[in-house]
Order: C-alpha cells, then structure tokens, then sequence
C-alpha cells in the first residue's frame, strides 16, 4: 500500500489579511489576490499529480472559496466535502476586527505578540452583542457554547482530537486528504504532527495558498517530517511575510 | 413543526448550453452568464429568506459550481454538502459532443425528438474509447458499472430510490435541502413529484439557474403541487428557451 497524504492548505490572501485586521471567526472573503493564490494551490496539486481523494474545510468562507478554487485548477470538484467548526481559525475574541498595526502601537510589542503567539493566553472575551460575535451566527447553532476567545491551546484541543478520530484514519489507508484551513488551526495541526514545543510553535509561520503535504505511514506516523511545501521558495517568502505581520 | 422544503436549481449556463452541444455526462464548465444566474439564484433564496440547511449535488462542475456561487450570494456556503452521480444529467450516449442543430439536420426532426424527449428510447452507446466517454473517469471508480447511454427512465431508475431514501427524510423532518442539478435529472425528480405520465413529461422543460421550491409535508407530500418558481416570469422565459433547442 503506498503511503496516505495530508494536504493542508491555509486560505488566500482575505479582505482582511490585506487590511491587516484581526479576523478569527469573522466571516470575510478573499481579494483578487487571494483567490489567484488558491487556484495556483491547485494547479500545484495537478503538476505533482497530488490530488486529493478527500476535502475538509472549516465553516468559513475564506477556506471553503480557497478549496473550491483549487479542486476546480486541479480538476477534482467532484469528491466528498465535509465541513466542520473545528478547522475554524483560532476566535480572537475581543481583538476581531481591530488593525494589527494600531493594535500594537497601542499596546506595545510585548502585550501584542503574546496575544498574537502566546500558547495558552487568550485575547479579553469579545462580548456576545458585539458587532464582530459569532454568539448568534446560525451555522454555530448546535455547539454547546461558541467561544468568545481562544488562544491556540484551545485550538489544539478542540481540532487534534477530531483529526485523530476523522481525518487520521483516511491518511492510514492510504488516502489523499486535503484540509482547507487556516494560519492558527493549521499551526495547531502542525505543532501535533511534528511534536513541536508549545514554547517554539511561536515561531512557525504558514504561509497562505501552498500545499503543505505530510506522508503519513499505515501506522500513522509522518514520513516526512515537517512536511513537504510544493513551491519552497514562494512558501520560504509566505512565511516571512506572516511573520512580519503588526508592522505598518 | 414547519413544512420542509426542497429547492431545485438547474445549473447556469454552460459552455455547451452555449454552444448547442449534447453535454451528458461531459464535464464542461459554466459561462459566464452561467455563473451569473447562479449568483441571482442565490440572491433569490435570500431576498425570499428560503436559505438552504443541506446541500446534495451531482458529481459535474457545472452543478457543483452553480450551487457554490448561489451560496455564496446567499451566505450559506457552510452547510453539509454530499455529492453522488445519481444526480447526475442523463447520460446522453453517442449523441455526447455533438451539435444539436447539425444532429436535427442529420437525422430528421423526429429522430431528434425521440432522443431528446422521449421516455425509454436512449440515443445509441457511446463506446467507452470514444472521446466523451466517462469509461475511465476517476470520479465514476466505485460504480459497478458506468453508463454508456440513458433514456429519462434510466435517470428515474437511478435518481428517484436515492432521492426517497436520502433526500426526503430531510424534508419530512422540516429541513429546506438544496438540489443543484440538471436539466433531465431536475425532470425525472419533477416527474415523481407531481406524478406526472412518461408522455406528458417531454412537454417539460425546467429553465436554468432559478430556484424551483417544493414544500414538503411530514407525510412527505407535496403541498404546493407543480411547485413555486422563485421568479415566475424569467422561468416561463426560460423554460421557453429550452424548448427550442435544436433551433439554429
């Protein structure tokens, strides 16, 4: 049996990506740019004949765009789709929809990076009134209790274990599966699948639009750790950028 | 307990719409005007707030894209999505790739008819080496057997189990399920519905990209028998223009 693939493929470029706000669960679209990003994804998936057998998607429409774009370039429209909240990016409470950039000025480096990378500290809750909540959104209708913030830990917790019981299982059988994702619930994946420290997941950056794909062995295991990116250099430049994210 | 519903969508225009071409199971893309009938169907849905809680589509990209950009307008694009081939067009056999004026020339208006129209006659097998053939399409590997040609009962046999077993239990519970698909397996559907004879049905035509919304009792009968366009006027249009196809 040949080896099963993961995909993971963090959205394009969105609206607010390009307007440097905090978006979390906000449900923003993609910019022109974003949605040429996803479609060369796919077209990466074709060249490296990688093509999935599998889509998962978050709930947000940045993701679910993104994989439509792709599959269309890649030819693979037609496979089965599941959607769920736990692929979501991580909620940025109160930080959503406020700029990166006039955040830090007015919190200072320190306070903005530890809300931005800190493992376990969340953002203040964003109230349930507020402009940018999800507390009423009808597609979180059957959660317990939607969150009004997570820091990455959270993530972690409520994404690894869903991949373990859905995803998982299809990679050990030797299927190709693609999750459309996001830069903070891919990193929680990532973090999980290369046993990276909550102290040094701070530093790793994904950059959106470029396959990112794990070989994963019958018994589970990364074959390729760290994974393989299908265009290493735009993926080097991405992550740099993602990186220098808060800066004017 | 609220009626459910079942809203039928027949994709937008394709590229084969446009050019007059028997499409079948050829997997061509929508126009431009396809895609934007597609948007105004989802505008549609939401100006008449009938907003899909599932979707189900076939397994062609015209389809799967229609459905994904009447979503979009209507802001949806987050529901379960479940694709299968039994929502597939008719397979339109050897006739697949073929002009539609050139093949009424050929062939006389009667034979044209029959092919297009009638019940149980299906135009000759299309060879499974031909260039349209979805012999050896990745996307049809699990069927025991991949047509080669169809007559509307065919797509009957095929849709109408799938749709009592699958789709209706959703609706008899109240949910509204989305059905993005295709000119003759939209009719088939429409045939059983409202329980129309195998002659009458070739006087049926079902206009492209506007939503046809059936209200479904807890019994599983349809209380607005016929069904509810959600724009009259362009369907009647429409539906026109479907008729005479084959017209140069």
């Amino acid at each position: 049996m040949t080896d099963g693939k993961l995909i993971l493929l963090r959205h394009g470029q969105s609206q607010w990506n390009a307007s440097n706000q905090f978006t979390g669960w906000v449900d923003v679209a993609l910019t022109d740019k974003g949605e040429a990003e996803a479609k060369r994804g796919g077209e990466l998936l074709k060249e490296k004949n990688i093509l999935p057998d599998v889509l998962y998607t978050s709930l947000l429409r940045r993701a679910i765009c993104t994989a439509h774009l792709a599959l269309d370039a890649a030819d693979r429209l037609w496979i089965p789709v599941i959607r769920d909240w736990r692929l979501n990016e991580r909620h940025y409470g109160a930080l959503q929809g406020l700029n990166k950039a006039e955040t830090k000025d007015k919190y200072g480096d320190d306070q903005f990076m530890a809300w931005r990378r800190s493992y376990d500290t969340p953002p203040p809750e964003l109230a349930d009134d507020a402009e940018y909540s999800q507390a009423h959104d009808p597609r979180y209708a059957n959660l317990d209790h939607v969150p009004a913030t997570e820091c990455l830990k959270d993530v972690v917790d409520r994404f690894v274990p869903y991949f373990e019981e859905e995803i998982l299982p299809r990679a050990k059988k030797g299927e190709t599966v693609m999750i459309a994702a996001h830069g903070n619930s891919l990193r929680a994946l990532v973090k999980h699948l290369d046993g990276i420290s909550d102290e040094d997941i701070a530093g790793l950056n994904i950059p959106t639009g470029i396959p990112l794909v794990y070989e994963i062995a019958a018994d589970g295991t990364v074959t390729n750790p760290g994974g393989t990116y299908l265009d290493p250099e735009a993926a080097a430049a991405g992550a740099k950028a993602v990186a220098s994210q808060g800066s004017k």
